[in-house]
């Protein structure tokens, strides 16, 4: 059996090249531009060394230049981020300690060219295993059909897409009371990732590209919580009640999501959502009345730290968000060592063909 | 052994008063103004019996009239309820069929006074077990300081509070794509409710209201599932981590969901949530790595309906809506007959002291 790793599949990093003012980067404008903890590998790799990670997977931010600057940006990015992994200490003969998502110079007005060659480069960069995803596609979300060629060619790639929000949804709606960053990031955040894989799944997108593997941020946010009644709705809307292949539960057994919920009965009612798919397969037998056997959905799941953000708020040995979610994923009921291990680092480690 | 109801706590009356141009009332600019379906007696009635349902508590839409005729309508229409319930069929020689939830005339620039005199006549109507509430309280949102004598008074006079959203979330997060209603109702429906639930905990007002009964639209929406990101986001922000007397997740063990959430596994982790509540007690010893027993969860949740939407798209027997939710309840893994029971309506039955 092969030794059990812990590998972080939700790590961010903004390399230097990222943080200029034509970038629109938003995080450093929040934090001190001083601190190095958003792109020193040394800081990141102690980060890991703190917390048993065996193997990150960091991922850029969106970038939001004109597309006369993007393609160019985003491509020295990937050799930026290429080179930050090359260059990181070894975790056997054969892996590497940083591995990472690539961006595309998703921008309103690239061309399609733009964005193939990019998928191609990345392809190309070896230690580049996805690449990271925001909501709004080239200006007008991902359910735009102009990014069907993008799906295919990365599901022709076997890039692995990370959907990652940026915005969050709806600032009027937070109200004027002062709850520092709490509803935008406890909230926002994950509405704007359930809305946008509504959206792919509205249009069609997982029935067209079958196998474009899909990785949610913060455990997909509201969307398995809200799945059965999403279905609900779509059957009971004559707009949109027969222009699927399936239930919308369905394609939610299709998707991967990080662990990243801090709690245990949210990360095991995820495992339970993803399990259930298989009753929505067409012609399935499997009937709606009996338990869903959660053990099957773990295997979709993946450890996340988050890290550079919830950093704690005075000074510890372990950050508490990161401790957070390692208890979480060890006192899920119903899953035992092999599905714990697997959301430590297996599923990984598999999704990504690290071996 | 009592008799098992079934009790309906989600269900919509629009009486002929308020479907005038002034209320701006839109749930019929989208249906046909010619359906009796909103406000007959009789057909709500005939909806409940095709679905075996003993007793319903209707509730009013929000109205949205001016100041200076929001205390007349709302008094008026609070009457119109009052008879609507007293004219039905008897249950058993002292309960009807029907009981509903009155409105208070939250309006911007509407007075204290008028809102404590609307709580007080509700009070008075026998038939009126609690008030519904929208999520924009007199313009300023669920948290705003001018509600706490509103709070007050409903906490003493025992009146359960309704949550229902209204308006959705950021219409322009749904893109440009033609999905019929889906995207709102499935999803802004359910993140404005999970976004005033959450307004609410951060203002304090379970602190100050430790009274107070709040039942949530749609098994409350997405709060669950976000609610222990939630609370690791206010632990980990300095302008509210040491705001609440308690952490986010006891606050989810006292509130009330109603039972529309379409799946068992929904159901079955919202009594998760509500039953690992007490994890959260200060001074607690319950460890917070022992697997929750969610039939302590199930006292919480009631069974609804949401008619009169929802139909279905062709004519049958009963409505796919309704028997989703019941089968939903009865394919909950963990509940026995006594949960069961309660959740399609002995909860009800003891929530509103209808005996």
């Amino acid at each position: 059996m092969a030794l059990a790793r812990l590998v972080d599949v939700h790590t961010h990093v903004y390399l230097p090249r990222h943080c200029t003012p034509s970038t629109n980067f938003s995080p450093l404008t929040r934090a001190s531009s001083r601190t190095t903890i958003y792109w020193d590998r040394d800081e990141k790799i102690k980060f890991m060394d703190r917390h048993g990670i065996d193997l990150s997977l960091p991922t850029h931010g969106s970038i939001s230049s004109p597309a006369s600057e993007a393609q160019t940006l985003a491509s020295q990015l990937n050799d930026d981020l290429q080179q930050y992994c090359a260059d990181s200490p070894s975790l056997t003969p054969s892996l590497k300690r940083l591995y990472g998502f690539g961006l595309l110079p998703l921008v309103p007005e690239i061309s399609t060219t733009a964005l193939l060659e990019a998928i191609e480069q990345i392809s190309k960069l070896s230690y580049l295993k996805g690449i990271i995803m925001g909501t709004r596609g080239i200006g007008k979300g991902l359910d735009d059909e102009a990014l069907d060629p993008v799906w295919a060619a990365l599901e022709k790639a076997g890039l692995v897409v990370f959907l990652h929000p940026h915005y969050g949804v709806d600032s009027q709606a937070w109200g004027d009371k002062n709850n520092g960053h709490v509803l935008p990031l406890a909230l926002g955040f994950p509405f704007e990732t359930t809305i946008a894989t509504t959206r792919l799944i509205l249009a069609g997108v997982f029935d067209r590209f079958p196998s474009l593997r899909l990785l949610l941020a913060h455990s997909g946010g509201a969307l398995p919580q809200l799945s059965s009644r999403l279905a609900s709705c779509i059957d009971h809307d004559p707009v949109v009640a027969s222009r699927l292949k399936h239930d919308a539960r369905w394609y939610l057994g299709k998707l991967y999501y990080d662990a990243v919920a801090y709690g245990p009965e949210e990360l095991g009612f995820v495992s339970d959502v993803i399990a259930r798919s298989q009753r929505y397969e067409t012609g399935s037998s499997v009937p709606t009345n009996t338990a869903v056997d959660r053990t099957l959905g773990s295997g979709r799941m993946l450890f996340g730290t988050d890290h550079p953000f919830f950093p704690p708020l005075q000074s510890t040995e372990k950050w508490a968000s990161v401790v957070e979610n390692l208890q979480a994923i060890d006192a899920v009921t119903g899953w035992g060592q092999a599905e714990k291990d697997g959301v430590r680092g297996g599923n990984a480690l598999s999704l990504f063909n690290l071996v």
